[in-house]
């Protein structure tokens, strides 16, 4: 009654929900007979290319739950696009084993690499279906309202801005924070749901979304100061000059075979912002922070809603590629309108989702270039969850 | 019946339970008709010079619950050491408000703030009770045998450390975490609590302790990665080289009025040592990552012990201050010989934990200099209470 074996693999940047993707699918693929051996790779196509698989039928569902709880990619993950010659060798992989359904865990990036091998298959007549399923906290895919992986990133942001916003408040100064987001800024824009009271940080925020001026960056600083006594800032990592230019580029130039420049993993832009302050608005007690890999990986900082709807993408995957309807396609999250929060699960093409980003638009951001605008918090607040509460004495 | 006004204040860095102890002895001061007014100063000694007060007789005990278990020091903080002149000042500030009880919360640096001002009031013969309440995250305090603050922090480190693990462990490589504490390690070391699996890191610890040389660190990294195939480093920012000197007070010179070097705030230390990585151990993939802040303030991580124990020596200051025992003191825990987990508090001489460090004793550190011993994880470990459950697939 089979129709053929199953692969999925995970890859890019690991999140909090990545592996409720994982054990969606799995479990939807264990619930049906239509499908044969679950073959898991490990590191993305790494693993198909190297035959290193796992077995996804021997887990127990105790196990998968616990894994579905726990943060990072648990199959591993890679940063590899693969060239004409891997889509062979992975044909050949594919064939040999009769995989017919192939999922992908993923970004734009990873997006693009189903693409690449769903086109290859095509090409050589193979009949697989080739799933992407989306994952991202930079939130920046195409056709999707959001992505899993975003609210609990979120999460972590808003959380962390509100205790950092009540340090700065006992010791003064300014606070610059430096949060993940290449191209996109709504992870860094996810600081501004921190604001409780009405003198809270964050009191600035820049997004890649805006070119950023150090000289402008230094005035609102010191206009902030002025008004409020202290400062905190965030900061997307992925900021620009007028000319395009990352700040940090400037800095770092290690890149990847998806020629994206190293960004995360580094304090060097903090600590720049840092210097600059103090230079140029003579703030003597100056601090940087730069969020790193904590926004994605802290276990237990987890966006209920997120974790849902991660689940359900994995699932909506399975259930798609076996209805038949689609040969491919990646699942996207549409919100519903109306005055509740609801979502709906539907397929898109690849092509709409690989390599392409999604930007904050516009309404998202003021027209100052500093901060987001109530929309944008109507928007995030459903993603993200109830947050901490924050007594204060004054 | 009242025998004189209290006044109470934070100071130094900010901690996850700093406003339990603020609230337990709150609590127990306005549990007896011995003390007239409570002041809460702002910003500590600060506050009191500029006599900027709050009546801590007003918040609700909803409220005072809600501010126990937000992070921060709920009536701000200072650094500052006072001097002569500041205590002259102090005392016009004191006598004119008939304050009798002063409590100061803080570390070793408030201690030594707590104690300049006692010994000013004995010479002046102002009759009045000052009492150190432990805060540090650093651990660092003596006659101690843990500090309030140090647990969550520690919790906020082990739970990081779990995840960055797995995050390694998706995308290999090396991966560089730098953890606060400026001449103990004890909270750099409470990453070992990370370890679930054999090949769990964190796979180096680095602390103050010991003299860290870069050569032998990139001798270790390179041993790691040939055992492992990727590792996670934990070191603390206060490292120093064979003659004292911090490893990063090559890059950074800022003070403050304590003769403190500015170690937290910048990603300096770890990007140098991301570079020496590269170049010395021949590794591509070299991530780093300041934990910053987020240790100290990150909401809702936070040990129940640790916030019980917070909220107990705040309780236990007034009533020391109370019972006439002692005039002056600082409020030390102390663990109960035995199989399970208890403590006990007593009042020990502020000048036995003022300015004094406490360092990681040798039995809870590896003879290479590169690790933690079994010792120190049985220390810890009730401590920080359990930590997240981690699940694997591989």
């Amino acid at each position: 009654m089979t129709s053929g074996n199953m692969l999925i693999a995970q890859s890019g940047g690991p999140s909090m929900v990545i592996n409720q993707s994982l054990v969606g699918a799995v479990l939807a693929a264990r619930d049906t007979s239509k499908i044969g051996k679950i073959y898991g790779a490990l590191h993305g196509i790494q693993g198909i290319l190297d035959e290193r698989f796992i077995d996804l039928r021997k887990p127990s569902r105790k196990t998968l739950e616990t894994v579905a709880a726990t943060p990072s990619s648990a199959l591993g993950s890679v940063r590899r696009k693969p060239t004409a010659e891997d889509c062979a060798a992975i044909f050949r992989v594919l064939h040999a084993r009769d995989i017919r359904y192939f999922f992908y865990i993923g970004g734009n990036d990873s997006a693009e690499t189903v693409h690449i091998i769903n086109e290859e298959a095509r090409r050589a007549h193979y009949g697989i279906a080739c799933f992407h399923i989306p994952k991202t906290i930079d939130n920046d895919l195409c056709e999707n309202d959001h992505t899993p992986g975003f609210g609990s990133a979120a999460r972590f942001v808003a959380s962390a801005i509100m205790g950092d916003n009540l340090d700065n408040r006992a010791l003064g100064g300014v606070k610059i924070d430096v949060i993940m987001g290449r191209h996109a800024g709504f992870l860094t824009a996810a600081s501004a749901l921190a604001r409780v009271h009405p003198d809270d940080g964050p009191h600035l925020i820049y997004l890649p979304e805006r070119p950023f001026s150090l000289d402008r960056f230094a005035a609102d600083v010191k206009r902030v100061m002025k008004r409020v006594g202290r400062c905190v800032v965030a900061v997307s990592e992925g900021i620009c000059d007028a000319d395009g230019t990352p700040i940090i580029a400037k800095f770092i130039t290690e890149t990847d075979s998806h020629g994206n420049v190293q960004l995360s993993g580094t304090g060097a832009l903090g600590d720049l912002l840092a210097r600059v302050v103090k230079e140029k608005a003579g703030v003597s007690r100056v601090r940087a922070d730069t969020f790193g890999y904590l926004q994605r990986s802290f276990p237990g900082v987890v966006s209920p809603t997120d974790a849902r709807e991660a689940r359900q993408v994995g699932a909506t995957a399975v259930a798609a590629a076996l209805s038949g309807k689609h040969a491919s396609g990646s699942v996207a999250i549409k919100r519903k309108p109306g005055k509740g929060y609801a979502v709906t699960f539907t397929i898109v093409p690849l092509r709409a989702v690989a390599k392409n980003t999604r930007h904050m638009p516009a309404a998202f951001i003021n027209r100052a270039g500093n901060d987001v605008t109530p929309a944008f918090l109507d928007y995030a607040r459903p993603l993200v969850g109830p947050l901490p509460v924050i007594g204060r004495l004054t």
